[in-house]
């Protein structure tokens, strides 16, 4: 019953296996192996059009260094006031692309409201040099309330980003989740509605680091091969990262990863919602669900092996819970078995 | 007969297997699993002391954060004129100490000279703010010319280090190489001799992707947990770290893997000493074997499936090429065989 | 009628002619000649106390360098939502600090509220390595808003920055408006109630170009000499500033100048007070004054010479205007006439 | 008899007096007056072309800010070894630029020589991502050596620049002096020789701090309103630099000063070539003079009041001293009289 998080589940077997299939023999170092030039023509048949591939070790790399791409002095990059990228990466964005600030854009469930868009990115008028200027806007789909951007969505946030001349980013660590919610194809979730630069997450969906930065608008690309190096990110056997993907993309392995993950979610959601001592925060659809536990439930499942995290209440609903109750998160992953989730839900009755 | 570069090796299956048998179940991510602390534990007896240890992604993360946890505004460092941090990091330390300058200190061999360093050390007198201040010496153990300070020579810098109030910085890219060459303990080759800090490499030697910033002097970690965030070097499965070092120094493995490339570098030195084609450019005794062969024979070699790299020729011997001559770095690894390095020398006759 | 800016005004004539005074001669560069140690002893005199002091160029300088003083990777700094730092200094904070974070709290009247400001602390448990550390908390006195913090209002913030174990920086660009408006002293408004480190502001105020960091706490020191230099902003002639500011302090110019300006400023309340056509939009006691004016009344005042920016309506206050209205920031310097003042207050009725 | 340095003397009069002119009035702040657009306008003048101009406050800035302006990630900087951005800035080039690395080319005289540039340029193939990528050339006009490079000399370098596809920056901190040596036009020592960018330093020269960014190539323009202003180097009430550059440009006052420092120089050229105590270090043609004293010479003009400094031996030349002899410099200004210069001659009989 581990749902603290999907990064506390190891790796998929096939793609450990690969692990041990292409450890021998000798490849060319630093992202010019066949395996690593093969790795990237698949990014090209995935997204249906030719994309350029980084591969970096973290979800944060790829965020920072998507954002150093696009950097530019005295530019100020909108995400949303609880974005991964300001709430829980240390400054990393904004040390990699040397101080960028971060402005957070409110909005209920996760997503950035359209209209509090505007208006942020309405404040930097053209040539205030004091504000500084709009860079960049970046969303993380799924969001990290386990929400998902519908297509509409992201390409109202798409127009706003191409009518402020600024690249659109979207932080993908829980990609193929969110994929998989909206039943799209990739190409359809990223550059089909304004989509300029992707961090492609494999790691919280059973890689055990397999990250990537996808560029969809070639012009962004030019300085990252300088900008991931500078930044000590260029991994010398880089094939053990391509090695991952093969296995991970083998037979659509990845979307598979992602629906069992998101099925788990589905049954602990279907659950919450016919329990009478416990209920859904609010709605999700990728594999993350937020629970409102009755306090007693919630010790007596920790105490049974459960484990998860509490989780502060949203400022935009301040009254949720009741004096008995306590906020959770629960994180499903590939790992999550139909048993685990039962055993869980067995608790909450 | 790959002599390219060591990270041209895959990985050893031990540690490839390693990766299979961890990726089952749930482990605390960022740091903190059992594992982790199990393999931090296994630092501390292998260095005889209780030391700091921070998992990054590359051995230019690992410099530079080293670098970067002795930081101070205005820093000088000073490394050998061709050492790896200022020659081949594309300004990562640099950048990732927020502008610390590398101070080029000339040295035959790829060593520092003692009184070069000195020299260097002393143009920056205390409290002068324009010149900057000294921050940190930093030297390469074994060298990018394969050789191995030795332990005096080390115990001299360090002293020197010392005597400037700085910490001393090992860049142990090669660091399993550089011990077995020394017939020594990690003590004795490091804080014993005035190492402060230390990157511990483990990929050039038979890891996928490991290295670690080990810290002999505590008060130079506490920064460090930030630094290595800040950075985007903090993995989420740290495990698969771990688990390729559990391997790694299971029944010294990795003593073993650095004494099977040192062997195959001795053997190509004493084929090449009894060539009457080529010969030794100078003196190594790690895994990299620096050859003057004629430029008919490496030809041949390369078109026999042979790789390795053109070297330039030193500054301190600009006449060292005969005509007809080429200057070649022979790389060996964990992984070279010795019917490998039979066949290479086969073409040498 | 200048409203516009503080920084529209020239010099005051006692000032510039003593940088013509102190034009001949020589004395020594980089903030070492004699009239440079007899400023710094007048900082001590004012402060009553031993400070250090930093002459810099300008307050984006003096404010960035001042966190720089203090900072630490990771390290969040809490401010104002609507401080100069955040708003008006395109990223130089986070820039010369290499990347902190300008946490923004909100507070009426451009005041910290300190419940705000403890719950906001309150989001970084130590040893929280993902979402960054505390590092300071800046105030600005004056305030953006044109009010003025009172001691005990400061005391609060103060012992808030004492609990959390991080330095209290105040951004006093109009530092002088403020204290004579409280008319209390340099040292009570700063480092009795908790004040490590002052940007101490002339410019605003009747210098040409003359900004200081004013070190409370020693401890903070340290770096400064070097972190001022690297950021490019150690002066040679730096008497120019301190020829300056000896005019400046000269039978306490400085408060006269201030008190010039809050009178006006007064002047300009008042009338508004009794407007028909127009009103105080919320009550401040610096040099700054904010008007809900009929946008006619506007209209005329601007074709009549009178210079003033229309200001944005606060968030805490979204209905304030009326539909003829416009809000107005109206500043008043050293340089400021009662002439002027009545002038402007002649076109309000 | 101060020959310490150029920045030991305080402003000319008529740079002095014209900041008590403009004192009074208001003024657009931040570049914006009528006065910033006049002397923006000067320049265009001075330079035969539309040039860009950006006022910022010392030297350092200046050099700074121009190579952050053709920054790029990984970028490296080629300069003389003993250049001012590499020896006295404390690193400010490379903070600025978020870690330009500066790259020490050889050369005598402190000039760069061009095979040495061309060779240096040439260990940075395009594409190389480990060594970093060519970025800018800086010189140094005059050099810190005292000498000028001819308008010859300067094309040479251009034409490497050009070829390498990099930007030619002029640190002109001592511009006008190697002007005056040259007898040529502004336009002949930059633009028309190569020098796309230059730190336009007039401090050194009679201002009290005027310094300015001067583009002649628009493209490299772009970013310098965003660099400058984050870097705190935007003034609010520039036209306190308009202002000293208005009396400096006046009647060609900055010729005329310059003529007069580099006058006191030559006297004193004169002097140690027909001394039979001292003689001429080194050739030099702007107000740098560099002299070998005897010891006991030194000693007594040093007691007599004179005020210059010990100069370190140049590497190329290590044994040009004689046991009872030292190496000094001597910088003369507009502020040096003949009767300063007169009498430390006749100490030197």
């Amino acid at each position: 019953m581990y749902f603290a998080s999907d990064n506390w589940a190891g790796a998929h077997p096939a793609i450990a296996e690969s692990l041990v299939r292409e450890a021998t023999g000798y490849a060319a170092a630093y992202g010019t192996s066949d395996l690593d030039r093969r790795i990237e023509q698949r990014f090209n048949d995935i997204f249906e059009r030719d994309v350029q591939v980084f591969f970096v070790g973290t979800g944060t790399a790829a965020n920072s260094l998507s954002l150093a791409a696009v950097g530019r002095p005295g530019g100020v990059t909108f995400c949303h006031s609880e974005a991964h990228v300001v709430a829980d990466e240390c400054g990393a964005p904004e040390f990699l692309t040397s101080a960028t600030r971060l402005y957070p854009v409110e909005g209920s469930a996760g997503k950035m409201n359209p209209d509090n868009l505007k208006a942020a990115i309405g404040r930097f008028p053209p040539g205030a040099v004091h504000q500084g200027r709009p860079m960049a806007v970046t969303m993380t789909q799924a969001t990290e309330m386990g929400t998902v951007y519908s297509l509409d969505e992201i390409a109202v946030i798409g127009d706003i980003a191409k009518g402020a001349r600024v690249p659109l980013h979207m932080d993908g660590a829980r990609f193929a989740n969110a994929l998989v919610a909206l039943d799209c194809t990739p190409a359809e979730m990223t550059w089909k509605r304004g989509v300029d630069i992707l961090s492609f997450g494999g790691t919280k969906n059973g890689c055990w680091c397999a990250e990537a930065i996808v560029v969809m608008n070639p012009d962004l690309a030019a300085d990252l091969p300088f900008l991931r190096k500078r930044s000590a990110q260029l991994f010398s056997k880089t094939r053990f990262i391509s090695a991952q993907l093969e296995a991970y993309f083998e037979g659509d392995l990845w979307l598979e990863l992602a629906r069992t993950a998101n099925s788990a979610a589905d049954r602990l959601r279907s659950a919450l919602a016919s329990s009478n001592t416990s209920r859904i925060a609010w709605n999700t659809s990728s594999n993350e669900v937020f629970a409102v536990l009755d306090k007693a439930v919630a010790k007596k499942a920790e105490a049974e092996g459960a484990r998860f995290y509490d989780w502060p209440v949203p400022a935009e609903t301040p009254d949720m819970l009741g004096d008995n109750e306590v906020l959770v998160r629960l994180v499903t992953s590939f790992a999550t078995t139909q048993a685990d989730v039962d055993q869980f839900i067995d608790l909450l009755r």
